[in-house]
């Protein structure tokens, strides 16, 4: 029996907001994006990425959602997406993403098949670091009749897969070249910890020494006459410099498009806290309780941002010390009792991505109404 | 067009395992439980209740499933169950629950109208700090010609919400029992931190000061004629304490049935690491890149546990350490190289709670062989 007044809990169907609401009547915790602030980031990585001649394929780990990947494609020029996993591809294919690499390794039999049922649909590409995979890649795109496109990962400093010098590489290249099924498409060479390093130099020397191995690899392939379609990499920390060094020709940002306060706190050339982005992600949350002096306890734990990078931080009140997080709460410093029960704040999350995996719904909005909802359509796939 | 091999890609329906698969079939990264542990947690949560004639509310928060909550009813004893937010104890009111706590306070005017909507179908109870609270409670309450039921919450140490001094604790109850639409039921006063307090007697000490507080505020309150049909707390480290008292009559705790490293780290009275609960959750994870020597590459990375209380243990390899987690890895130390590429391995999360949140299946298995699978069926419910 459905009661007259169709009420949230009778549907079993749950929304924060509709549109048309103002910001202040969300209900939180929510994860909203400032639409302006979010357009702003896309153009500025169309123009980075157009200065420089290289392509850019949005990383779509970061968000999950085919709302914004659309975007990044249709008015940033992407020409593609990047996924981690073969169950967030497979959203982005159903969705009808044509051109999907999964910037990862995939061994596993049974993702192996489901990988290659995906290429009878998109452009399919997967990166390898072992020998031993080219084996179980090459029977499962036999069975399904398609081509995989293959990149050999070379390790330039995130010490996580990848083969570890440029020899291993040009070897690598050539056995997936020879490989039936396969597709040798070129070299990904992401550098992890480089995109962190608070000064704009160090990050710089970071992608220049990487570049060297990633040309060495490029060379020994062209001796062997394989020559790479792909040289990917980068992330917003480093996207500047490696689309500027001539070598690589694909640019793999994602965390640009919203920000957080890790990537907030990074420093440009001139000593600035700044990458050129604009927050454009933010936790809102409620106060929901000040009976403690000096302090207010807010409504969004660690079940709705992620503290692996730290504590969120409260955007436009940079008096607000934020004090702890448990699951459900979040402790905030407020020494002279300025906050007030139910009102909402900003938070700017420490890590975009992990956050944005805990939600369910983009709360888009623009000049403090929300304009429309997106769901974080690849939420929770991490197979 | 749907082919003539159902795939999860032409379902879109995606579950880790089915009923009758080994677990090392299973599709990882992965949340098992090993129902064997958790049987015997909650046999063991039973009896500790039993033996000191307390109630025992199971806190969902910590699982968010159903299914869980259910086996705690009914073999465990659990008098009902608690949550810690109005989005959440909605999916256990509409699975049929009818005797659910929020322990924690309600605040934002469209939250309250979804909380006495509950109360028209379940024994409802909040938690209060706050005079300001009572008139917006009491106006729902009786706009929906229900009785909520709130309890008047002491913070004895947790820092977070709750008033701060038993005479508050008495003044507010007083206001709740004249406060038409709503019921006084008792008293919430929940030690956060002295859970995780390392030794045995510091938590015992924890404990002791706060049942002072709880007296106090009792004895108050019986003094204006007030009883306390629930005083309410304790967790999975101190459960033995409040239980014992004579004053707690309710215990709350939750981890208790999965158990985690954090947990796993307090010692009981003789300083052995222990808690009499085993560990019963676990992320199953598969090795998928042993190139980089003396290291693997996990697949189970931070969207797939929860960082906050430190890095996961490797279950039952105790030599394995690992290094460091990324969005979608993790890395384990592995010297002599014994890790092979796609061999699983059972991780033991930092803290259960924001972990199963992650996930949006518990896969169930009792020696080796998956029996069943549970939804997680509150996840993500936040509001």
């Amino acid at each position: 029996m459905i009661a007259p007044d169709l009420t949230t809990l009778e549907l079993g169907f749950d929304v924060p907001a509709f549109p048309g609401m103002a910001e202040s009547d969300i209900l939180t915790p929510a994860l909203i994006i400032d639409l302006d602030a979010f357009e702003d980031n896309v153009e500025r990585m169309r123009s980075l990425c157009a200065s420089h001649s290289v392509r850019h394929r949005a990383h779509a780990k970061m968000h999950r959602s085919v709302d914004v990947a659309k975007y990044q494609i249709e008015k940033g020029n992407a020409v593609g997406i990047c996924c981690q996993k073969v169950s967030e591809a497979e959203v982005f294919v159903r969705a009808g993403f044509t051109d999907v690499m999964i910037s990862n390794e995939v061994t596993d039999p049974a993702r192996i098949d489901r990988l290659a049922k995906l290429a009878r649909r998109a452009r399919i590409l997967v990166c390898v670091d072992d020998f031993a995979n080219l084996d179980a890649l090459s029977r499962s795109a036999q069975n399904h009749d398609v081509i995989i496109e293959a990149l050999a990962e070379i390790d330039v400093g995130t010490g996580r897969c990848g083969v570890k010098t440029s020899c291993n590489a040009i070897d690598l290249g050539c056995a997936i070249a020879a490989t039936p099924g396969l597709h040798f498409a070129g070299i990904q060479a992401y550098h992890g910890p480089a995109q962190h390093l608070i000064k704009y130099a160090e990050r710089h020397a970071a992608i220049a020494l990487a570049v060297e191995t990633v040309k060495a690899a490029c060379l020994g392939l062209q001796a062997r006459g394989l020559s790479c379609d792909i040289i990917a990499g980068a992330g917003t920390g480093t996207a500047q410099f490696e689309a500027a060094t001539g070598v690589y020709n694909e640019v793999q940002a994602g965390s640009y498009a919203f920000m957080d306060a890790s990537y907030g706190a990074i420093e440009d050339e001139d000593g600035r806290s700044s990458t050129n982005f604009r927050h454009a992600l933010f936790v809102l949350t409620s106060v929901m309780s000040v009976v403690g002096a000096g302090r207010a306890v807010c409504d969004a734990g660690l079940k709705s941002q992620s503290l692996d990078s730290g504590l969120p931080k409260v955007w436009g009140q940079e008096t607000l010390d934020v004090l702890s997080c448990n699951d459900e709460h979040l402790m905030i410093a407020d020494p002279d009792n300025t906050l007030k029960c139910n009102q909402r704040l900003r938070l700017i999350p420490g890590h975009c991505d992990p956050t944005c995996n805990l939600h369910d719904w983009y709360v888009c909005v623009r000049n403090g109404v929300v304009e429309t909802l997106w769901p974080v359509s690849a939420r929770g796939k991490s197979i």
